[in-house]
Parts: C-alpha cells; sequence; structure tokens
C-alpha cells in the first residue's frame, strides 16, 4: 500500500527508499562500536586513582548512553528525510530498521521528535560531562547522573505513553513490537531506574555526615 | 464553523457546552483560592524552629504548585469530556477557557495528557512531600526539590516544542496565545529554574563540606 514497511499502512512517506543494510549488519555496527567505546572507557578509568569498579562501570555507561544520544538520536532529531536517502548511511539505515517497531520516527511525530531533540541535545553532552565527573570526583557528580537518569525517564514515559493514548498501533508486528520498541528502550527505563536510587542515597548521606544526627 | 470558541476552527468537538463562568470569575477563584494556601503555609511555617525565609517561601510555592498540579491538572487528565459539561463546574471551566490558549486541551493532543498525567500524578504528590521534607529538614530535601523542577522544566519543553512543531497553531488569538500559552506557563519555567539551581549549589556544598578540600 504505502510503498514502505511500516505501520500503520495509511502512513504516507512519499520518496521512501528500502533499506540498503540487513538488521544484522545494522544491529552488529552499534553493538561493536559499543564493545570498542566500553572496552577502552574501562581501560582508561582504570588509570583513575582510588576510583572503585562501580564508578568505572558508570562511566562505561555513561560514554555509551552519552555517545548513542549524540550519535544516533542526534542524527534522527536534524534529519527529517532520513527515509528518503538513496544510499547505504549507517545512521539513516538505524532508523529506517528501528521505525519497523515505531513507525513515529519515519512519521515524524512531534513528541518523538521533541523527547529526541532532548535526549541528544541536552542529555548527550550531559552523559559525557558525567563521565569526566565520576574520574574527577566532582562534588556535582551524583546530581549530574540524577538529572540525566530523571531525563531519560520522564523521555521514556512520554515515548511509551504517548503510544499507548494513541492505540499502540506503530510496529510493523509483534517481533519489531518486543524487540524494538519495549526491550530496546528498556534498558533506558531500567538503567537509569538503579542509579538514580543510588544518586539519591549518595546526595542524602552527604546531607547526613554534613550535620550531626537528629540533635 | 465547529460551534466553539478554539483554534484551529475545525477542530471537532461534538457536545461542546459554552462557558458558564467569566474569565475574571475563573481566574478570581484561583487567585483567592492561592492566597489563601500561601498565607496558610506561611504563618504555618513561622511556626517551625530556625526556618529562614527562603524555605518558608519555598514551602508556599511547593503547596501552591503542588495543589495546582493534583487538582486542576489532575482533573483535567481525568476528564476527557470537559468541555461536554452542562454545568458550571469550577475545574472544567478552567479548563474551557485555557483551551482558548492552547485547544490541544480540548482536543485531548496525546503528548498534552502524557505531561499533564505525569505533572499531576507524579509532580503533585512529589510538591506536597518536598513542603514536608523542607519542614522536616530531611536529608533528601534539596533532591527532591531538585527532582520535580527538572520535571516541570522537561514538561514545559515538551509542551512548547510540540507546539512549536505543530505550526502554533492552537491559540484563539494574540491575546490567549501571550496571556494563557505563554505568560501563565513561563512561571513554571523561571520559578523552577531558580530552585533547581539553587538546590544543586547546596548539595554540591554538601560534598564539599563532607570531604578535605582539594587534597
Amino acid at each position: 500500500m504505502g510503498g514502505h514497511p511500516y505501520y500503520p499502512e495509511d502512513l504516507q512517506l512519499p520518496g521512501y527508499v528500502p533499506l540498503f543494510l540487513s538488521q544484522s549488519q545494522i544491529v552488529g555496527v552499534y553493538g561493536v562500536a559499543s564493545v570498542l567505546v566500553v572496552t577502552f572507557i574501562w581501560f582508561i578509568s582504570g588509570r583513575c586513582s582510588r576510583i572503585s569498579s562501580i564508578d568505572r562501570i558508570l562511566m562505561c555507561w555513561w560514554a555509551f548512553t552519552g555517545l548513542t544520544h549524540l550519535i544516533l538520536e542526534g542524527y534522527f532529531v536534524f534529519s527529517p528525510n532520513f527515509y528518503k536517502l538513496n544510499s547505504p548511511f549507517y545512521l539513516a539505515e538505524v532508523w529506517k530498521e528501528y521505525s519497523k517497531g515505531d513507525s513515529r520516527y519515519a512519521a515524524r511525530d512531534s513528541a518523538v521528535v521533541t523527547v529526541e531533540g532532548i535526549t541528544a541535545v541536552l542529555e548527550g553532552p550531559a552523559c559525557l560531562l558525567a563521565v569526566y565527573a565520576i574520574a574527577a570526583r566532582k562534588p556535582y557528580n551524583y546530581t549530574l547522573q540524577l538529572a540525566v537518569c530523571l531525563g531519560q525517564l520522564y523521555g521514556d514515559i512520554v515515548y511509551f505513553v504517548t503510544a499507548f493514548l494513541e492505540g499502540d498501533k506503530f510496529s510493523a508486528g509483534r517481533y519489531y513490537y518486543w524487540a524494538y520498541f519495549v526491550l530496546a528502550n528498556s534498558f533506558w527505563l531500567v538503567i537509569p531506574s538503579i542509579i538514580a536510587v543510588r544518586c539519591w542515597k549518595k546526595i542524602s548521606q552527604a546531607f547526613l555526615m554534613e550535620k550531626p544526627k537528629n540533635s
């Protein structure tokens, strides 16, 4: 019908050009690039003095998620015509493939573009700052991590709730719904929740240390 | 055309019932109720020992904004048919009037409903908890205030950017655009920004007090 693989089928995407890369190629490049980033940060962070393993793992996470926000999501935000691209440009292929799980990306839904814009422009750089803030033991490091986690969680809620309110009709089948829309995004629900709770506790501890206990 | 006072004119609102109250009545009730809440909290907070004027002002703000989120915005979120109400129920009248500044409320735009849902259900109770946390000097009080401020700011950005991306066409004229859409919401951009910066600094100070300076 619409000449594209997305749902709903009556979605109009004039000028759509089919994918050049396979799913395994697209996921594979992301996976390998992520492993390289994480490995690099893990070894670099080992050279910081007196740094805990948890902080090193957090530095890896913030570098991975920050680069994802800046590069992948940043490309999407500023490339409304990615689905018309007539060459196998990797970042366009990512969003052509992901749109099978949520066609609002190809359709340029305003809520999705807004959440991705906040994520790419504000949270992306903030994640990379968090890598530095942890390594440099900045007094704002937990505050910054908490702020970014809350932003990621807010964005996820808007993302899922708007889809639900509009009838949850944007996936090209059950596989893409569960693999892309639910599973891929769930990492950004679970991990920021865990980090946010940890930062909250660390900040409360700092205030308890500052003052004498219940005098 | 559509039998309602909102823009765009082709918006379909079957069953729309015109306003019963005037603008001054609607704004007046909100103003008087707000003054009562603020006055009540100001005097109650004066009975807390060793509490600064800034903290008392913050308690007033959190009570005012929390009750606004819970009552006004909470009503909107769970009342999709408010514009059909055939009696002068105050909360329905508020949203019938406000929709002149942003018809996405009457039209039940999914991004607006989602942001208002997060605001009413999560941030409303969190604001009232902040009133208590400040009075009780809880170690999490700045963290909580910061978290709510960031949520309010995130919601405002989604609110304004989605309107902009969809052509900024939801106001019934320049007056309602500036008075309702811009001015009324701007308080929730300016005040949370100021409080967020203050909390950020307070938390950083706590970490600096906890540890010896750059050893």
